[in-house]
This record gives C-alpha cells, structure tokens and sequence, in this order.
C-alpha cells in the first residue's frame, strides 16, 4: 500500500510548567510533533500514537526534504492502511526527554546556572505520567477534546493504558500492543544492564559529555545489543542466523566477527550509537522501570483499572518474551473484572517482541476491524 | 551433611605440548586440580568433574588455609553425597585458559618475545576439545585409564559429551546437565554483548592490561550482569526481586539503585570483577560458542553420536531458558537413534540455568541413583 507521502514535522511551546511526578518541574518544553489526515467538524476523529523507546513523532510517511526516512509505523498509518488517514486525524508526539526534537536532555537548560549549556543529565527523570500529561495539552491545543483512540506499542501500550486511566473521559478506545501493566525484575534487569554500560562509559562525564565533545558510543553500542536481543524471539534468531558462520572457515578469535548474529549485533549497536543519545537511553529506560499504575492500589490491577472508562484493544504476540502475552491477559483480566468492553487478541507471530512493527496480516487484521468499528461510530 | 573438609590444591606440569583446535600449540603447561576419595586397586572408582565458565578444580571441601571456600559443587560430592567420595575417587580440573592455577592468560608467556609479561590476549583460543585432551593426560598421570563417570553442568556437561565422542573407551558413564549440542543464536548474542562490554573498557589495553597495571572492571561487571540475568529464570527472579524497591520511596535517579533487582546484579557484578580474569573470560564464551560436535556431520547429532559406547544420564530443568530441555532432548533422541544406553530426567524446577549448582532433591536424587548403579558395577 502507498506511503501517505511527504509529511512535515511541526513542533509547539508550552509556557505553562509541566509538574513531574519525581516533584520536578518543567517549566517550559517544546513538543515536536507529527499529524496527518484533517481533523472532522465534529473534532471526532483524532487517534494518538505513543512511542516506544527508540521512536519518535515520525509515525508515518517520510520528508520532503533530505531526511527520506519513513515513519517508524509506516505500515500501520495512511491512506486505506488499517489506521486510515483518510478517516482520521492522527498525531504522532515526540515525548520530553527524548532527543527527536521535544525538549530534553540535549535541549539547553533554560537554568541561569547552567549558562546555556545543555541538559545533559540534569534533565529531570520523567515518566510515563509526565508524557501522558504532556501530550493531553498537545491534543488539546490542537482542538481535541477527546480522541477516538489512543494506541501504542510496549512502552507507547503503558501510555495507552495511562490515557485511560486519568483521563478516562477523553478517548473512546484504548490500543495497548505488546504491553505489560508493569517491568518484571528480569525486564528492569536488562535495563539497568544497560545503563551501567552507559554510565561507566568514561565518555559519559557524568551526563555531561557533551559539555566534552564526547559521546559514550561504548556504553550505547551494548546497550543497544542488550536491548536488540530482548526484542527478538530466539526461534526469530535461530531462523534468521543460527549459528552461520561470518566467513568459510572458522578464526579462532576473541574479538572478530565468527557468527552472522554478532555482525548483526554490533552493526544494530553501531546504528544507534550514531543517533540516539546516552542520556534519553536512562530516562526512557526508567520510565519503563517505574510504570506501575498498581502500585498505589497495593498491586491490585481491578483496582487500578476501576477509573476506566473508553473500550479497549489489548494484542500480545505469542513469541513475545519481553512482554509475553500473560502480562496481556492480566490487563484484560483486570478491565473484565470491571465490566469493561475489552478484545483482546493473542497472535501467533513467530517475531518476538518485534512483532509490533511488523505487518503481520492476522495483527493487522485485527487492528483494521477495530478501527473500522470506531470509524462507523464517527460517521 | 557434612562436607568432606579440608582439601588439598595439586598441580602438575606437562612437557609434551598440547596441539589446539586453532592450530595453536601450547608448548607446555601446567593443570590445578584437586582429588578426593581414595583410586580403588582396579583403577575403576574414578570420576572427572568438569566445569564451566567461572568454576575451577575446587569442586568439593574447603582449604585448610586462610581461604576458606567451599568447593563448588560441594552439595554434591562428599563422604554420603550422592557422588560419594567414601566410593569414588573425584577428579576436579582447572581448565587451560583459566584463571585458577592452570595455565591461561594471566600465566608468564613462555615466548622470549615476551620478556616475561604475562600471556595476555596472547593466549591462544582454546575449545572443548582442547580441554578434554589436556583432562585425558591428567587423567592418564593419575594412573586411570577408564574413568567411571564423566560429570559436568552447562559448559561442563559439553565435556562430558565430548569425552563420550572422542575417548570414547575411557568412560562408563557421561553424565551431562543442563547443557546443549551447541549454542543457539541467542545464546552466541548475549556471549558476544559481554564480550563487547570487555573489549571497549579503554582499560581492556588488547588485552594486555597487565602490562598497565590495569583491569577492565567495567566491563567484566556489565558481562557478568548479562550472564546473571540468562543464569535465572524469570520466575526465579520474580519470586526473589519482583519489583521490590531498595529504600521506601521511589528516588527518581537514572544511576541510583531502585529496585533490589539493581542491587544484587551490581553486587554480582562487582564481586566478579574482583576475582575474575578478563581474557579467561572471553576465551571460556568462545568455547561455548564454538562447541558443535555435530558441524563436520553437516548438524546430523545421530551421525555425531555414533562414536558413543558409554552409558548416558542426561538432566534438563524446566526453568532453564539458556539451555532449554529441549536441547537435551535433541542430544537424547541422537543417543537412542544409535541405541545407547541413555537416561534423560526432566527436573521441574524454579531455578532456571542454576537449578545445576543447587541441591534440589530429586534432582540430586537421579545423581545418586546413577551413582549408587556405578558403585555396585564396580564392587
């Protein structure tokens, strides 16, 4: 199916402080942001993208300009895909603290003290809340009052949940893909993993290795292979490389390339060592640690879910490790619990956590259906 | 019970020169090793205990001397323990590129070119095999020339296997756990993220950091923290962590310990960094890595196994997601193809890959049962 074409990236300030849950505030932020199709006279048909951690507002199509990359759920988004443009307004944000263009830990401190410098890892720890919070005064100054939807995959599926947990009278339907209501101790593990990698990097400088010319490539690369091994499956592994050697015979050697999935590997490490930056890496990384909206109910998700109000989506994938379908279906227990209207489906996708971004058509299939149903409710 | 006291650390040295998988030859070297029990007059009564990544010949008791540790598998082996040293004599080996006494990385480099330094990242790669040709002549200078049992979890249980293949006269018994024919991809990625994480500590020097007067501490913990985290199952770590918090209250920091999960990875991590040589380290992954005895059979294990003569005992642990039951069942069906003697336990078990170094009761039950059949044979 054709992209929707060339898109621009807008952004828009916010003067009024954001308070943060860490007690933190921001006092005034930029969002960088995304919309594509047009907005109803009624203001019905809005529909918000949430990221995960490595994306951004770019959901959909690709630039006009040099930048030729495509949006990073292309596949899903434009004319006559399953989240067709043509019938809704929708918005892809770039969440604070991220580093794609909102205000974060390379922005520069507006702090007096700082002297213009950069954030750097004096940006204040965010959280799922705080990207909630923000991104419902961007859908407000955008016209919308409530939204048809809210989607997202992994990380973006917490955000989801969170809209319909504090602002439940603002979406009509929730889309959480590939989610959890929570980290396990092993997912906090691999993420703080990471950030050791990253933070014992002696190019990191404390978090401001900018101020040093310097970024903490090391630190970014093995986080990067850590997380890159969370996301796919070990059959998805096992089938794209095995144990495939790198060239005929084997080197014998400690540090050269043996087997394709070390190329693969450290090529992922390497890509995203180029763009992505260290500080963001910790901070989104504790978002995901800290998303627990139980936690203030004892742990008690029917609890949690009791403020909810709009129809939910929940899709888990069955190779799924990272977030294996279990944690789905104990969301799904807890919204029938509470008598909410909840479909859920398991797909069996062989691609692991991955599965997400990936046009699987039974996954699509299910997507489409259920914003087809929204569309008619619209009409 | 009672552990069988105070042992005695050996070593022997060997003039004739080792000729290695790579190529390489290592023209002389010594092997720390330790027995216990008493060599009946038949020679019969003994058994090899093989280890894996971190473990050493101190497999059972503890030193008479300051260092008071207790072997490492010492639940297992002693005076009434299901491998009982009242019956058996126990062999335990360091293997070459080690660093616990036998000669590896950290052993003065016998090239003149050296000066002296110590081997270094100059050590040559070492596999399996490597190391079970060097076990066979300290098996031979102890005077045996069939061992009753080859025994060994993980990495050791790919000895024990190998013994079986290729001395396949001088064993009665294999006894391989918690192992596999080879590597899959996924566990070749997380061998090859640790090993990153060594090789970009600028204090890794080429692996020449004693010359420096350094220790790339960096990245041995981060290497360990990854294998930590493949070691238990999620279960495991759910039970024992969850999501539990290190202080009261949230701190909203990126670098300090949050949860406990944090904390005893770092823990492990740092006691690693303390005792544990960097090159053995990335020698020992790439061992596992390129154990695959079936490769020159074109992945046939059935063809692999046909060599085999000695009585199998295979044991798996359900939790076990580094090396699954299923990749033991693989080695089990080769076996009964060639119509070997074999025995497979599956062990349901929470422990994940460590279920092997813990005394699970009908775990150790099979132990002892294939133990107490060998016993009676050779009485």
């Amino acid at each position: 199916m054709p992209s929707i074409g060339d898109v621009l990236p807008k952004s828009m300030h916010f003067d009024e402080p954001l308070a943060l849950a860490s007690g933190a505030v921001l006092r005034d932020y930029t969002l960088a942001y995304e919309t594509y199709g047009t907005l109803n006279a009624a203001r019905s048909n809005a529909v918000l993208v949430c990221h995960a951690l490595n994306a951004s507002h770019h959901v959909a199509g690709t630039y006009a300009g040099q930048d030729k990359s495509e949006g990073w759920w292309d596949n899903l988004i434009g004319p006559g895909k399953p989240l067709d443009t043509d019938r809704f307004f929708v918005i892809g944000v770039n969440n604070p603290g991220s580093c794609f263009g909102s205000t974060g830990p390379t922005s520069p401190n507006p702090d007096p003290a700082a002297n213009g410098r950069t954030y750097g890892s004096d940006f204040p720890v965010i959280t799922v809340e705080d990207w909630v919070d923000a991104q419902a005064r961007l859908v407000s100054a955008l016209g919308v009052t409530t939204l048809a939807a809210v989607i997202g995959g992994s990380l973006g599926g917490m955000q989801a949940l969170d809209w319909s947990l504090r602002y439940p009278a603002r979406l009509r339907q929730c889309i959480a893909i590939a989610t959890a209501p929570n980290l396990s101790a092993q997912n906090i593990a691999f993420n703080e993993v990471a950030r050791r990698a990253i933070v014992t990097d002696p190019e990191f400088f404390e978090g401001h290795y900018a101020d040093h010319g310097a970024i903490p490539r090391r630190g970014l690369r093995v986080a990067r292979m850590i997380g890159h091994i969370t996301y796919l499956s070990d059959d998805a592994m096992e089938a794209k490389f095995g144990r495939d050697l790198q060239r005929a015979a084997l080197g014998y050697s400690t540090q050269d390339i043996e087997f394709q999935i070390e190329a693969y590997l450290r090529h992922q490490g390497d890509k995203f060592s180029e763009y992505f930056d260290a500080n963001t890496y910790l901070l989104i990384t504790r978002a995901l640690d800290y998303f627990d909206p139980a936690r203030v109910h004892g742990g008690d998700l029917t609890a949690t879910f009791a403020p909810a109000r709009c129809r939910f989506q929940l899709v888990s994938f069955t190779t799924d490790w990272r977030f294996a379908p279990a944690r789905s279906r104990e969301i799904v227990k807890a919204l029938v619990d509470n008598k909410l209207d909840v479909s859920y489906a398991e797909i069996a996708a062989p691609h692991g956590h991955d599965a997400f971004l990936l046009d699987d058509p039974r996954y699509h299939g299910v997507l489409r259906a259920c914003f087809d149903r929204l569309a008619k409710e619209l009409a």
